[in-house]
């Protein structure tokens, strides 16, 4: 079949479901800074952490274990939709007339339609385990909402989401979808928590925003017995969960007798780009593989391009520890981009420490620019990405026409996170030519980051 | 894993992605009426079809071989998704307690998000090679349209559709679909066509029927050189082409060694059910295997449950051949329920001819009770069914009560034809209580079923 221009789906068994995740915390070379209490801005220990989550969780936020056995009612679950495929892209290789062959992860195979549900599963797992009866989260475009929803559907858990004010009117199918899983979805800030009453006081019409309805959520948590939080990005155990992504596909690759000479992901908190990117640092840490990881952003909220490394809150009303990481911010107010899984403040520890450490690159795209790489993925490969994906097409397609240029066959993996069927609007937007590119202005960075806490 | 209670995924190899379609005229007791030209009564012949379909197409068509050769260029195109998986619904065996193994093959992980690509690859491989540049077709909920644009998309055929005016309206998200693969789409009755134009001068305000639709396609393809007509069910051709997920099923339920005693599918034009019920119907016809098979429609448009065995048009303007096949009459409008997708006064003559012929069973539903089929169904197995596909759901559920009350382990096997991520406004009628259940009016029936064609 050479003269094959079609996709090339490489499948694996359900017996290659990973039975472990990898854990990057043993084999990064310069540890995490611990996260800090922060009221006392001192080293923050369980005892910080238990209100909100069990105690299994917590142990993983901490464990410096290579490997962590995932449970057999959460590997079973996985058997919904993983193996998730790898393809091998060869139409766009063909468009794109390089000589690299491009591979790409797709994780929209899941009943959510992104990665979210790999770790929203083990995470409604454990909470089960603990007794806990309601989990309390936040979602901004509703990925991660949506992934909670059916694991708490599976593990009849409560599920109440704090959804961002602006998505929830500007995307009632997404509230619709967590709804159909038995959730109840409130707008943010809501008059639900003394953290969204005193926003609302202010401003009446706050459109919201994820660091405002994390605060929203912790609240929820800490204050009722029977709830806990669950956060779909930016911590170590939600990583860690995510490392499925990457350890299939590097199985994948290995039947095909191949190996990635550059794996790109895009990154908000981090969860899809670490849970892809880590199983090949694992091997840059431990045989000293040459691998170079692209984490891909947006312009708008070029948090590991722009911002500081530095301890910051996590959210707006500084419930949450204080976090070692990339920041621009913990009241930087990114612009109402498409892509709203990319539009938090900060980035993972993890992520952070690894590219202040130099094994990780950053690129941030004009939106766009990244929407215009999306319909043409959409119109080669069939399927019709999540805006947040099409930043990691965008780099994958600077990779590919550098690889030409050198003349050099390099192989190209990439993290194809989510479908966009319910960022329908955004596309109208872009093929009406009514998409503006809308970075941030210098001045709001300048304030947002003078605002960083002081830390001795 | 015995306690477990995850679903279970039945993979294959791409390898296992057949090879041939199975054509049931080979082996059905009583051959198909022949279609009869709309001017003459005559039996129609390839000269009738072949200003809108290529030779290859009515070849298909009219074919008596067993089996049909797929080309290389569209199995490799079937291997962006297929295989697809089973599931065995284990989940959903527990909460309905009942002694029977459930089993749905899903087709909505295709880009499309339905079976319907399916056929959509094969119709548009075969119109590319016999020179034209252009089809043209109709869609109704979107499913069909969305699938012949990533189809063309691939061939780089251009794409016009006609979407019913209702369903453009209600429906933006699945016209900005298939504009993003760069078809073009037009609300139905359109002033693109003779047949438009006159609706529109009787009946400024018409919704459109997928009846009218279907006049403005094929009066587009008839009066173009460049265009062919494309259809997305009914046809004997496009039924053939869908018998890659009964084919595939089988195979599947071998390796775990099962065969279903009866096999469900939902039944607009039949193309979803034809394809899933068929090759199990040749065990029927030629090894005396005893399988039920069951299609499932609404009450608001009972076409076989209450329809007529008869020649009739299949589309308002009479342009199209008349087809002997179970119809509501040419004319019937039915109620504009959420599955659109099953709303056309017709059947596919072959599913007609063995309903009629006593090897098919039919059940009417109404559609609150298929929503609640469907959310239960989704809480269950994680997967947001179609509103169409929501009616086998209900019809499982129905056999698999029977089952229990028999104490009998029977096998079902059912067909989830796609996804529900651009049906979400149903839900939510469904969810708040808002939706009504819509059978036809007997008087309509009656008017409609009086116009059928005179055939001496």
């Amino acid at each position: 079949m050479s003269k094959s221009v079609g996709g090339t789906k490489i499948l694996l068994e359900e017996r290659d479901i990973p039975t472990r995740w990898y854990n990057i915390q043993a084999d990064m070379p310069n540890p995490l800074q611990p996260p800090l209490n922060p009221a006392t801005k001192q080293p923050a220990g369980p005892q910080d952490l238990s209100p909100i989550f069990p105690m299994e969780l917590i142990k993983q936020e901490v464990s410096t274990d290579r490997w962590v056995e995932i449970p057999d009612e959460v590997r079973e679950l996985y058997r919904l939709w993983r193996p998730a495929p790898l393809y091998r892209a060869r139409r766009l290789e063909q468009a794109l007339d390089t000589p690299a062959r491009i591979y790409y992860k797709y994780e929209g195979t899941s009943p959510a339609g992104s990665h979210k549900l790999n770790t929203a599963l083990p995470q409604a797992y454990y909470n089960k385990q603990a007794g806990i009866k309601r989990l309390a989260t936040e979602t901004g475009a509703g990925q991660w909402g949506s992934a909670l929803s059916i694991a708490c559907s599976f593990f009849a858990l409560e599920c109440q989401v704090y959804m961002v004010k602006v998505s929830y009117n500007q995307k009632p199918y997404r509230r619709l979808f967590m709804e159909t899983y038995g959730a109840s979805v409130v707008a943010s800030p809501s008059n639900l928590t003394v953290a969204g009453r005193h926003i609302l006081a202010e401003h009446p019409d706050s459109p919201g925003s994820l660091g405002i309805a994390i605060s929203e959520a912790v609240e929820d948590a800490a204050t009722r017995d029977d709830t806990n939080y669950s956060l779909g990005s930016v911590l170590n155990h939600v990583l860690l969960h995510q490392t499925v992504i990457g350890l299939e596909a590097k199985t994948q690759l290995e039947k095909v007798d191949d190996y990635p000479d550059v794996v790109i992901g895009c990154c908000g908190g981090g969860s899809n780009f670490g849970g892809l990117s880590f199983p090949f640092l694992h091997d840059v840490f431990t045989q000293g593989r040459k691998v170079r990881v692209i984490a891909a952003e947006p312009t708008a909220c070029p948090t590991l391009t722009r911002g500081k490394f530095a301890y910051d809150f996590g959210d707006t009303a500084k419930l949450t520890p204080m976090m070692m990481m990339y920041t621009l911010g913990h009241d930087f107010m990114p612009a109402g981009i498409h892509a709203g899984g990319l539009r938090y403040h900060g980035d993972s520890p993890l992520v952070s420490q690894l590219y202040h450490d130099g094994f990780i690159e950053a690129r941030a795209y004009n939106q766009k620019d990244v929407f215009a790489a999306a319909v043409l993925f959409a119109r080669h490969e069939g399927i019709l990405p999540a805006p947040e994906s099409a930043h990691a097409i965008k780099g994958a397609f600077e990779e590919a026409l550098a690889a030409k240029e050198a003349g050099e066959a390099r192989t190209i993996l990439f993290g194809l996170s989510g479908h966009g069927h319910f960022d329908l609007s955004a596309y109208e937007a872009y093929l009406t030519g009514m998409m503006e590119d809308v970075p941030y202005a210098d001045e709001d960075l300048a304030r947002s980051m003078a605002n960083l806490p002081e830390i001795k």
